[in-house]
């Protein structure tokens, strides 16, 4: 039942408790569902509850610990010995007189770990305020390190299984967009395009099955398109409407985001203009991938590739990209943007996003990479320009791209 | 654009402010989503970075903090006016070196809110331990306090329109559940259902569209019956599997949850009957629902009526339910389990899901409900039975349902 071979996970840990050392960690609490998956191989969504994976420095095995329900799962999916896997009483669960931290604590101690230097993910969704503060209180002899994406770094260099599982997403990505496109025309409501992406994100392939994205489908329509994150409604799409489609195939938590802009009906010059600046942009930044370039230097290239035309973008461009879980897809690490020294090494992998959003219309092109030994690996292959629609289903439910 | 009349948001707010008051919170940082949209609107996949609603006790209107880009998402979505919504700069999101707190601290010094009594939202997925150390650190003369949980105990009796929009939730979660029955069986796989189910949850009705659910379709299959938060695999359904199916059809963020389980093949008479006590469980607990009950009576009248069976459920039994967002639909307020001292009040919206899981099988049926003036409201209108499905899809596509 287990998504990799337990040798990898092994070797995971290692390099986990490598970076331990040198931050001078002995105990790290992992409340990051990814860096739990990657170390354990647990998935299940249950990071709604508290849950943690604990490393120690000097245990041959992690430990599991969360809500008795799902301790099973952990038994299931996981390749330690079922004794690490523990699990606090339902009782604990969202109330205000009993804490998770309050049992966590007291098993620290019990093994013996209470008055060690302990890491936590204080930067992390799942890992509350309240959490860190009942742990103080209740480990009173421990000392406290920030342990905040120090799994994340270790994660940032993919095995050829994890690529092989991402170019398994970057597929599904690809027949996502198409079942997108296909629904978008006059006929049709944003909710329509939406669950037919949703659909063929979900099945997958006839080989493989896809998994949930971290984030849902955006599909900014209109005037929405100058946001990013607005998600659907159910209005009908409009002849002139622009809509931006962003989205992530995922294969077992493993993703490769692809983002392009439709238009339906006639080409807006301005949009097609922007759409060929900030393709051949793409293509410039892709052109000097490789091992050993740093990270700012592909933001350097952008910048020198669009600002001859008057394009001026302040956000990040970028960042690096694998296995996660809502609400994010990024690893909160390296980012595309000036400034990140981050230096590239084969098998780094990165979704490029040079969104642009202007006061009353935007245009997002994007593209998932991996850095191999000499250059780059494009996880998918298409069209990089404005999807022109047509405005009406085709009669022979084609998917209505005239351009 | 706005979801509700300006008058429920102003409505929503002086009730969030007596509360405060009560309190003795002056300024409330509102992180979670959910309490951010109910108070403002704001609405949109933007809380994977940090984001803030301000209320202000003497303030009329609340001040939205985000992120650049979505920025115009939120003078979109929201009633308060565009001088009320402020925004950080990209440079803030996922650093090392900056942290959006620090924004924050600066704009509440900046409007004199510094040194007052400040309410955080210490037990809360996207408020961070080190959010909570940011801003401590950088407002020195506030003096904070818990303010967790304080806009969903506002949220937990629901408005005339709120109660409309689960009903439509209600809609959509049945015919996700018809959508996936249809597609369980041994010519199928577990993400071919769950697809199915997801188109159905975002197509929505012909009325109106769906939302996407704050937790994906659980499908636990065979074995994996046994825990509940396991997705879907890319397996093929067999003869003889179990499949427990949960869902929440979703409308504007309103939740409607709905779980049931399905066999495939020849009904198991140890789980007919499983059945069989839970529905009759779910009856007994049903009948004694109206104002005045308090919820651990409805603990009490489920295992008065299980107990006789040998069923000893030690989990929860449900929990009040609502506007949500990723990773719970649930309210992390009020649950129906011992101890539980919540009086029922018309409105009140509950999911009550009594889920039995043994050691290699298990058992999840549930109902959403509403308390009403003198009882209960059931949202959906579902079989209370499990759901025997022939193992091979009929040949004129219907939903292979033999019981």
């Amino acid at each position: 039942m287990l998504d990799f071979d337990i040798v990898e996970y092994q070797h995971r840990l290692e390099r986990t408790k490598k970076s331990m050392n040198e931050k001078g960690i002995e105990v790290l609490l992992i409340t990051d569902p990814a860096n739990m998956n990657y170390l354990s191989g647990y998935d299940a969504w249950s990071f709604y509850v508290h849950q943690m994976l604990i490393v120690i420095i000097d245990e041959p095995q992690p430990v599991w610990i969360g809500r008795y329900m799902d301790a099973p799962g952990a038994k299931a999916k996981t390749w330690m010995y079922d004794e690490n896997i523990m699990a606090y009483p339902d009782y604990y669960v969202q109330s205000e007189d009993h804490h998770p931290m309050e049992f966590i604590a007291e098993i620290l101690e019990q093994i013996g770990q209470g008055n060690r230097v302990i890491g936590v993910e204080k930067e992390q969704y799942y890992f509350t305020a309240k959490a860190y503060e009942v742990l103080k209180e209740k480990l009173p002899n421990a000392t406290f390190k920030d342990g905040s994406c120090l799994v994340n770094w270790v994660r940032i260099i993919k095995s050829p299984q994890e690529i092989d599982y991402i170019r398994k997403a970057a597929q599904i990505a690809e027949r996502a967009m198409n079942a997108g496109l296909k629904s978008i025309h006059t006929g049709s409501r944003e909710c329509d395009a939406a669950a037919s992406i949703f659909f063929e994100l979900i099945r997958g392939t006839e080989e493989y099955g896809g998994d949930y994205p971290s984030i849902v489908p955006m599909l900014p329509t209109g005037e929405n398109t100058s946001t990013p994150h607005l998600t659907w409604s159910d209005q009908y799409f409009k002849e002139d409407n622009s809509v931006i489609i962003e989205l992530a195939g995922c294969f077992k938590r493993y993703h490769c985001p692809l983002a392009r802009t439709a238009h339906i009906g006639q080409s807006p010059e301005k949009l097609e203009r922007l759409a060929q600046i900030v393709a051949e942009g793409i293509e410039d930044v892709m052109s000097i991938v490789k091992p050993g370039v740093v990270l700012e230097e592909l933001e350097e290239a952008w910048r020198k590739s669009t600002r001859r035309y008057g394009i001026d973008k302040e956000s990040r461009l970028g960042y690096s990209m694998g296995l996660n879980y809502p609400p994010d897809w990024g690893e909160h690490t390296a980012s595309i943007r000036k400034g990140d020294q981050t230096v590239l090494e084969p098998n780094m992998t990165f979704h490029f996003i040079p969104g642009i959003w202007l006061d009353h219309y935007g245009l997002e092109m994007s593209e998932s990479f991996r850095v191999t030994e000499t250059g780059v690996e494009m996880f998918t292959d298409y069209p990089r320009e404005l999807l022109i629609q047509s405005p009406f289903q085709l009669p022979d439910g084609s998917d209505g791209i005239i351009s």
